[in-house]
């Protein structure tokens, strides 16, 4: 059976939904965040510590595993669950975020053509093609639970005119992937672009919604160096053109904020690199902002990143020893950051339920916001 | 209250010892194998992760956390249990090893003083002193359960007569460190040196007991280059020398076959980087010899590492998934294999400990080498 969306309740002051999931891995409830396993593995965690972080779906990179180890050998292992060891739901995105950014800008007009994305591979050089098909037949045989459609990622600079065509290109692709997916078991979503315009945005949405997917995604909203504002405006433009009963999954988002501002404008689910990326650099998300372990004030401090924090790593190790780890290279430091930070954002999406359960949520974000961006004084 | 080893059996063909070691973090039969964590930290994996290997003494390196958080930290984190979240056995060694292969040869003779020993840190090349009572008062701060004597550590080159000096400061440098030893919750080892040489290992041994430690090691036999008859000669030049009621430790062994020689010949505890550093390049031992998971023939084995293994790696992942993690990698892979070769040497330990029961550790031994060094065929 292919994915479920089941809307529970709307926020009585917001757009905000609780929902649930049901899945052939289990039912969860929306909203979520989905931790990041790139090349089917959670950077330094086992399925387990991922699974006590009360994760829910996770996230892998098609291209990168198109690469290494390929599609068939995971189909002969028996699918992606079966091969990185993992019982719950699996999200793949389409490859077309890593393949638009192995581009560079002077071979952008011979590489992008309407039939394929031509690009150097990162890691022999070697030149390959991927297409609307291709990504969807390689999710096929990945066999995840929900599969992206491939999508033109327009550069952050591109312009209207050149969002515009983007967004017509991305139609026309999401029709082909959906004209070749063959896999009973695997939803398949479509991906709203448009960038910051009201009326791209709405084009693209209404068109996409017209094909029909299983759910539907924001994208082209991750971009560095967008503004908060925009990012927020393009979610707007872009919710309000999707259906209720379809879940909504806004890409590469993972800032806490913007967690809960897209909840807020009615977004179901959520993923991002952020949680593991800034663990790696010795970075802990706290209820008081983001501190660094680096710091040498914590030398000697034994407590918790969070005393009420109930993930694995506050409930067995001081910031003294994470300092040590992540000040001597010890990987164990970036696995144990790895799932504070994880267990931040879930724990996060179990809150924002819960306003959303009370009618709370603008209270909630108004006091989250206080706390995040007060100097912290730990 | 300090370790306390108890004789439960002499194997009837061998010298091999079955014997239970009182901690105050648990009782532990020997023989045993120590897993390494140099920097409070076992690479990659959690303590809980070493003790579902069925761990039971752990190894940290005096030198590394001297200088890294350094041994005050430690101890006002309430000693390196706390520090490290490990609640079973701990055992640090005296630093000497490191500090001695830091010192260049043609600075041995002013560097290496009855006083101290001066070299440079490999950290920041800051010039630092480690004498025998600086390396005992550290370890009373850290708070290990298991101390170990400062004692010299020949190079792999030395003659008789470089030997014979250094088994006679070696001596005096243990007795200097068991002068300033106070902690009444640690144990306190001797080391018995003197190279492949039976007079040395025998005045070696009979006046480090004189002394009186709580148990005693067997150095200098982990030479790079040393042949394995030096080895077993060292150790049989040492053990008859070493009193019954204590418990005997050979440091830095880990070879599968080197272990099985070791107890046949009256050894109780061992330690060694071996399972975690070969785990880090993508080697696993087996029953057939080590393997090598970047080998090609893998790319497709959805059969774990050894089909008989209880650990957590070879009840949950294949060959070809561990391959994947290798090959891209992956930091994961490496704490699976360490975890899989951790296993292996304390399941090794476990069989031991059921043939010295049924008397047939002879018997045990040729079985395991002819397997061992069967051309693996899987």
């Amino acid at each position: 059976m292919k994915i479920k969306y089941n809307l529970l309740k709307t926020e009585k002051n917001t757009k905000a939904r609780l929902g649930i999931i049901d899945t052939n891995y289990g039912s969860y409830e929306t909203p979520m965040f989905m931790p990041v396993g790139t090349r089917a593995a959670l950077k330094g965690l086992t399925t387990e510590q991922v699974k006590q972080c009360n994760a829910g779906i996770i996230l892998a990179n098609t291209y990168h595993l198109w690469l290494r180890p390929g599609e068939d050998v995971i189909d002969h292992a028996g699918g992606l669950h079966k091969f990185m060891n993992y019982d719950g739901p699996i999200l793949t995105d389409s490859g077309g975020f890593q393949v638009f950014s192995l581009i560079k800008e002077k071979d952008k007009d011979k590489s992008i053509t309407e039939e394929y994305v031509q690009f150097k591979s990162h890691i022999d050089g070697k030149t390959l093609l991927l297409s609307p098909e291709l990504s969807i037949k390689i999710q096929n045989k990945l066999d995840s639970d929900i599969a992206m459609s491939f999508d033109e990622c327009p550069p952050a600079s591109a312009d209207y005119d050149y969002l515009k065509n983007s967004v017509e290109r991305t139609i026309r692709w999401a029709k082909r992937g959906k004209a070749v997916h063959n896999n009973p078991n695997q939803a398949l979503f479509g991906i709203v672009q448009g960038g910051p315009y009201e009326d791209l945005r709405k084009y693209s949405a209404t068109e996409t919604v017209k094909i029909d997917f299983d759910g539907y995604s924001i994208g082209g909203v991750a971009n560095d160096g967008e503004s908060k504002e925009d990012m927020y405006k393009a979610i707007d433009y872009s919710v309000c053109y999707l259906p209720e009963d379809k879940v909504r999954y806004l890409m590469g988002v993972g800032d806490p904020i913007d967690i809960i501002e897209g909840v807020i404008r009615g977004v179901d689910i959520f993923d991002c690199v952020l949680p593991t990326r800034i663990a790696r650099h010795g970075q802990a998300f706290t209820k008081h902002g983001k501190i660094n372990l680096h710091n040498a004030k914590f030398i000697e401090d034994f407590t918790p990143i969070d005393q009420e924090c109930d993930c694995y790593t506050c409930t067995h190790y001081t910031k003294s020893y994470l300092r040590h780890l992540i000040t001597v290279g010890e990987s164990l430091g970036g696995s144990l950051l790895s799932i504070h930070n994880i267990r931040f954002l879930i724990k996060l999406t179990e809150d924002l339920r819960k306003a959303i359960k009370e009618n709370n949520i603008l209270e909630y974000r108004d006091n989250f916001i206080k706390n995040y961006n007060k100097k912290n004084t730990d």
